[in-house]
């Protein structure tokens, strides 16, 4: 704008140089009063700071990642810069999901695909991120306003569409496929999912999508009420929302079960009110209390839950810490419940069905390869040695990796289905 | 600025009809394709919302709090509109401080006091809450710009000092003190105080002040690698951080005992490294390793942390749930510790020790009527007893209120200090 405003000036200037009557002169002054006025008042509008080509640690007030690559130097993560390449898909941009862009965009995540179809409202101010001078504007070109500003270095996709219809769910498939960004990636384009939709329907669809694409991803959700959340991380040949449901008593799933994907997304005319109060989800009411809706979802327990789902978004993509299998939030008593669930051999659904399948197939070659690095590490242990006589023939068992993202450690209570452990 | 803009087209045009020379129009409408185009960028400068009155709890789109007002109708808050009459003082703008401001400003918290004397820096752009264009202005203003947009309806008041400094420590107390806003209210002029500072001299500032008030307050913090951070609540008569420190380990607490609160601001000239990381501070490492800066921390950790904080703070002010006494968070391990502290009646701090007496002194008075208020409630339950044969002699005991800010639940370790429970 600035710029525009000054060659105004000088459009004005060869323009009074031009004029043959001195007259004409006092409205060429009167004009560049204006422009002079204008150019203090756009002092006021937000310039974009420019794009950073390399992370860098030092540690100057000008360097916006100084402090997260400090997370490096303090030994926390191995490799920051590595979050430059990861590509990050948030399904629902409201309470949560909003909140978690903002959080994975000041972190400066690689890329991220924002999904939503619907419009900022004055109601929405009850929770963080939107500002009312973006009512009236989809959540997701306002939240690529807002997240470009805070930092130009992420890539942005803007899908305004629902996931829930043919076409939305469509695109968001070929979407989560689409290798571009980083074409030597294994599996989809992106590295992660994150649900934070206030309904069955999305919710299921991101589901239907994450089994058919082999893609992990994260749920999260907060109570009607305002008081409770949980983040829940998902594998597809580990566990899927599916899973949850037995034959006997889910007849919701027996509805979507009797249809294939594009169906069951087509059949989701059904009046919604049902399927969140109705007695027909009792399995979902039993397993998780929050797994309702969020349309009353207020600032600090959204603040909260999205704080919990990057956080868990970080250490999983970055490979620090324990990745909460399930992690509860019930803020009228501070409690926050955990659990892991295995997967369910019976599942109703099918693609999830041929994940455990391929789980299970793969598990030989997977075991071999355990073995080979156990017997590498023993070996390298043994060459440096420094008890020669170990007569009880103790070696080294890398567990790590096991606890950090399943819920086998103590105190965390497994769920079976059917009564068979997987 | 589009008025000024509109105006230009209008002085362009009468100076094109001025021309003498057709030649001339093109320059015309040269500058006249600028104006539309600022008049097109001008439309993205913020527009502010206008004030609302009253709180209604309609539930329409345009309604900023029909959502915080379900929370009335859900049942879990009395009498949401109350919100409007508490004051709060944020301590410390940074990344706890800032994100708690802008949660309370949507939640429509009555007035928002805010301390601090920093500036914004790019190097800030990990945490949530300030914008690259803010950079270099003084957090409180920045705050105030921002928070004043969200919701014009918040009474801001903004203390750019030093709160450990003499003159900042003293204007500190007379706005705590000020009762303007609500000059019915008892006490100080706020409801609660809340500490989301980054160092050692500014929480020892809170502490004395709010000793010396009579002031319930909050503390927070985040550790200096970014994955754990706590919340504590503070009433002088039962603890503050000076209780935490036994007289034979804590060397630093002599230094500051053996001044007076004025002098121990004045002393804090002592080089604050040394104060982090010395030896001296061993009692509060032991007690809490997220007690000694924040200076690194990151988005999702600090949107948790002032999650969890005001959350406990709307607890507190709109008398619902459980205030936790301590609730920390491990986000390596998604562990959240809980613990109360009792009173240290050895205590080095002169103004706790009067706390103290003032509530032993007043225990005769509050158990006579805590005793009536039982019996009285025991009469009604006789009024309208079950069973007339109460052989037992069972009556109703109410201890919600206890439970509710007191540590003394199953489950939370209660420390005592010196060998003396209070």
């Amino acid at each position: 704008m600035e710029v525009e405003l000054k060659d105004m000036i000088e459009d004005l200037e060869s323009l009074r140089q031009s004029l043959p009557d001195p007259s004409l002169h006092s409205s060429i002054d009167k004009l560049r009063l204006r422009v002079e006025n204008l150019t203090n008042m756009a002092k006021s509008v937000p310039v974009r700071r420019s794009k950073v080509k390399d992370m860098s640690a030092e540690v100057v007030d000008s360097n916006p990642y100084s402090r997260l690559m400090a997370l490096q130097r303090m030994g926390i993560v191995k490799n920051y810069e590595r979050i430059r390449e990861f590509s990050v898909a948030i399904v629902g941009v409201g309470g949560v999901g909003s909140v978690a862009a903002e959080m994975l965009t000041r972190c400066g995540i690689g890329r991220l695909l924002l999904y939503d179809y619907d419009k900022v409202e004055l109601a929405n101010m009850n929770r963080l991120f939107f500002r009312p001078e973006q009512v009236g504007m989809t959540k997701t070109d306002a939240a690529v306003q807002t997240l470009s500003d805070i930092n130009p270095d992420v890539v942005l996709e803007s899908y305004t569409l629902n996931i829930t219809t043919v076409q939305g769910f469509d695109t968001f498939m070929s979407s989560l496929r689409n290798k571009s960004f980083c074409p030597s990636k294994e599996g989809t384009g992106v590295d992660l999912v994150l649900s934070c939709v206030d309904n069955y329907e999305a919710r299921m669809a991101v589901n239907q999508a994450c089994n058919e694409l082999n893609q992990t991803w994260m749920e999260s959700g907060v109570s009607e009420d305002a008081v409770s959340g949980h983040i829940q991380l998902l594998i597809p040949w580990r566990n899927c929302l599916f899973c949850l449901c037995t034959s006997f008593v889910c007849v919701f799933i027996v509805y979507i079960d009797s249809l294939n994907h594009t169906s069951f997304v087509v059949a989701s005319g059904v009046d919604e009110r049902t399927l969140k109060r109705g007695s027909l989800c009792r399995i979902f009411t039993y397993y998780n209390d929050n797994f309702i809706t969020k349309k009353y979802t207020q600032h600090a327990i959204g603040g909260v839950v999205a704080g919990l789902l990057v956080q868990n978004t970080l250490k999983f993509l970055l490979n620090f810490g324990y990745v909460s299998p399930y992690l509860g939030y019930n803020s009228l008593k501070d409690y926050f419940p955990t659990m892991a669930m295995k997967p369910n051999p019976q599942c109703s659904n099918a693609a999830c069905l041929e994940r455990q399948e391929e789980y299970t197939l793969a598990k030989p070659a997977r075991d071999a390869a355990a073995k080979a690095k156990m017997e590498a590490e023993a070996l390298s242990a043994t060459e440096c040695q420094l008890h020669a006589d170990n007569e009880w023939n103790i070696s080294i068992v890398d567990d790590s990796e096991q606890d950090r993202m399943d819920g086998t450690s103590a105190g965390i209570l497994v769920f079976y289905f059917a009564g068979i452990p997987f």
